[in-house]
């Protein structure tokens, strides 16, 4: 297998915790992967990314085919001498942002047809495309292509699609195996927010040689409640012995929630995308670090983080910067809170491993959100999502 | 004194090379001093500014004094622990910002009236409330309010704001000795493009206890030949045993020819600002990132370089992140830029300490400017010297 997932311990909550062996290391799970779509982050370098903990990466095959192109990753042999990353990566198919590309894209059976936003040729996102350009990255984690749709999708709608998503990780895996590269693919769960789909699509999945299982279509406009039932439903009908990774989520609390329905893998721009709205992630709560409070406030964004931001500017300083608008700040605030959700991870890891999760997920629930900010959250979330590329 | 200027060699072609002692060390001159405007690099983090060589940074007291204000310097004890810079900083006056504001400013003998940018408030810069201002941020350097003017003024008008410089000069001492804190303070010969006027004002000034003197109201329009002549003129009149500053310049041709005429000391926005628009300062001559011929090139953007970004990153990287208008690429290209430049005045001082500057300066002229890239940076330059804030 191109990865290996090595359960340690389920806790009777039923969080899970183990070790996601791959050619680039072993990490421990549950993890979250930091997301440098462009073959980078918008402000932080590789050694600030590594400095916070992070093992794996997300990048997105979308974007990376559009631009450089597979002939730039084929010339620097894949993302990892390319990007300057030692750690493992994962890619994402493009199917997300198929589903968020404006109108004039056609979806058929043999993949997405649209034109490139950077020079207008014409483009086809395909499961065989998708594959050949996460081979020229060299990702260690490729995904499938699947359809996604809105959530308020009717049942027919989500049915077809779900179906459409099987045929194409059947072309997937195919593809794949026509040129075997030593990479890994997961399949991903669709089924909106239909229980039974989402029985189903697992069923499907789990019968096909996928090295694990992402669930797909969520943190696309349904409630909390629909998200965490739909997350749970398809972790119930997942094998013990694959990683499970869900898509795009989430806030520090929607990992907290996650973990509990025994997810392994999260990825989410949030942590950076807050952060450039000058907003961090701490265990006393969420900081608007722009509130005139903190202009002459000397200490650090929060005392419990070992970042390096945290043990040398003050909050004082960090205001100036992002009231300032200056691209330090936002580069400031992005490596503490992808710190930040490295030591969240940790610490749920521990819960884990001790089978106190259910004590370790009151504790961080109760201390990183406080009522006022999790509204400043809820909105900041709002916009943000909205923004996604 | 509060800076003591001592002078190691005088090569046969007038250049100097010495050091500069001061309260937080002492640093070789020539120097060039990487400018962090609001207290902060736009992109670059103190480590990295560091790691060029760095040792001295200019601020500017004019934006300080609008954001975050002399209250914050005040509670925080200074610019150094605020922004995190244990090396020394030399503040500007916010003369030349006077000159560049919007014409509801009123200049008159008692100082500069304006409102704020941020919130309309009235304020005033006098030669004292710059000083107060600077004493706030605790410079080791500071400067003395300055009358700058457009370097088309005639003689009438050049003699005038002149000789006002020279009133303010005797004012910011006044008010520097009436609170002494260990700083030093410099003069700023004036007189525009008429050399006798030049001749005029070091003479007057140098008779004023100042730590060192400052060459002002170049780079502000004048042609290449007139500020050479304007500097060699005023580096004649100005003592040995003083430090001596072109304020604002400029390329790394611009210093290897104001070296040749005497100068110890330089800061500009140049290096950190073209690197945002995407060209990077080489030993073979200036590179725009963006040109095609770099999209597979797997070299580092400068060969003769030991920054990180030069020992990490390709060509390719560079231009996908810069093609991308990732601020990481800006990042990156300033790192290497202020790098560039602490090479360039390390090579500076090699060749003037064994008498060899006649040949240092052509070999180095000859290398850094090939007829294209001159081309371009001229034109890079002239678009960026528009937008100094």
């Amino acid at each position: 297998m191109a990865v290996r997932f090595e359960l340690l311990n389920t806790d009777p909550t039923g969080a899970r915790t183990g070790i996601l062996h791959t050619r680039k290391g072993s990490f421990p799970t549950p993890m979250f992967m930091p997301v440098a779509t462009h073959a980078g982050f918008r402000h932080l370098a590789m050694e600030e990314v590594k400095e916070t903990g992070a093992k794996v990466l997300l990048a997105n095959t979308y974007h990376l085919m559009l631009r450089p192109g597979p002939e730039v990753f084929e010339r620097f042999g894949g993302i990892h001498p390319f990007m300057g990353w030692d750690g493992a990566v994962l890619t994402d198919s493009g199917g997300f942002q198929i589903f968020s590309l404006p109108e004039d894209r056609l979806i058929t059976e043999k993949g997405a047809h649209f034109r490139s936003f950077y020079d207008n040729s014409r483009r086809l996102l395909s499961p065989e495309s998708s594959i050949a350009m996460q081979q020229a990255i060299n990702s260690e984690i490729m995904m499938v292509l699947d359809v996604c749709i809105d959530s308020r999708t009717d049942e027919a709608g989500t049915r077809e699609a779900m179906e459409r998503t099987h045929r194409w990780a059947v072309r997937s895996l195919a593809a794949k195996e026509a040129k075997p590269t030593g990479q890994a693919l997961f399949g991903i769960v669709q089924g909106g927010v239909h229980p039974h789909l989402r029985d189903e699509s697992a069923a499907f999945l789990t019968k096909l040689p996928f090295d694990g299982f992402a669930i797909g279509g969520l943190a696309v406009g349904e409630t909390k409640v629909e998200r965490d039932t739909m997350t749970e439903r398809a972790t119930a009908s997942l094998p013990q012995d694959k990683p499970r990774y869900l898509m795009g989520v989430g806030t520090p609390t929607d990992l907290l929630e996650a973990v509990l329905r025994g997810v392994d893998m999260f990825d989410c721009i949030i942590p950076t995308k807050m952060a450039q709205q000058g907003y961090a992630y701490t265990f006393q709560g969420l900081v608007r670090i722009t509130r005139t409070v903190y202009q002459l406030d000397d200490g650090p964004l929060d005392p419990e983080c070992d970042c390096y931001v945290c043990k040398k500017y003050t909050r004082g300083y960090l205001q100036h910067l992002m009231r300032g608008k200056h691209h330090l700040g936002s580069r400031f605030l992005s490596v503490h809170n992808v710190r930040h959700y490295q030591r969240l991870m940790e610490r749920v890891r521990e819960g884990i491993l001790r089978n106190g999760y259910a004590q370790t997920y009151r504790e961080l629930k109760a201390a990183i959100a406080t009522p006022k900010d999790l509204k400043d959250e809820a909105a900041a979330s709002a916009a943000t999502l909205k923004d996604v590329g």
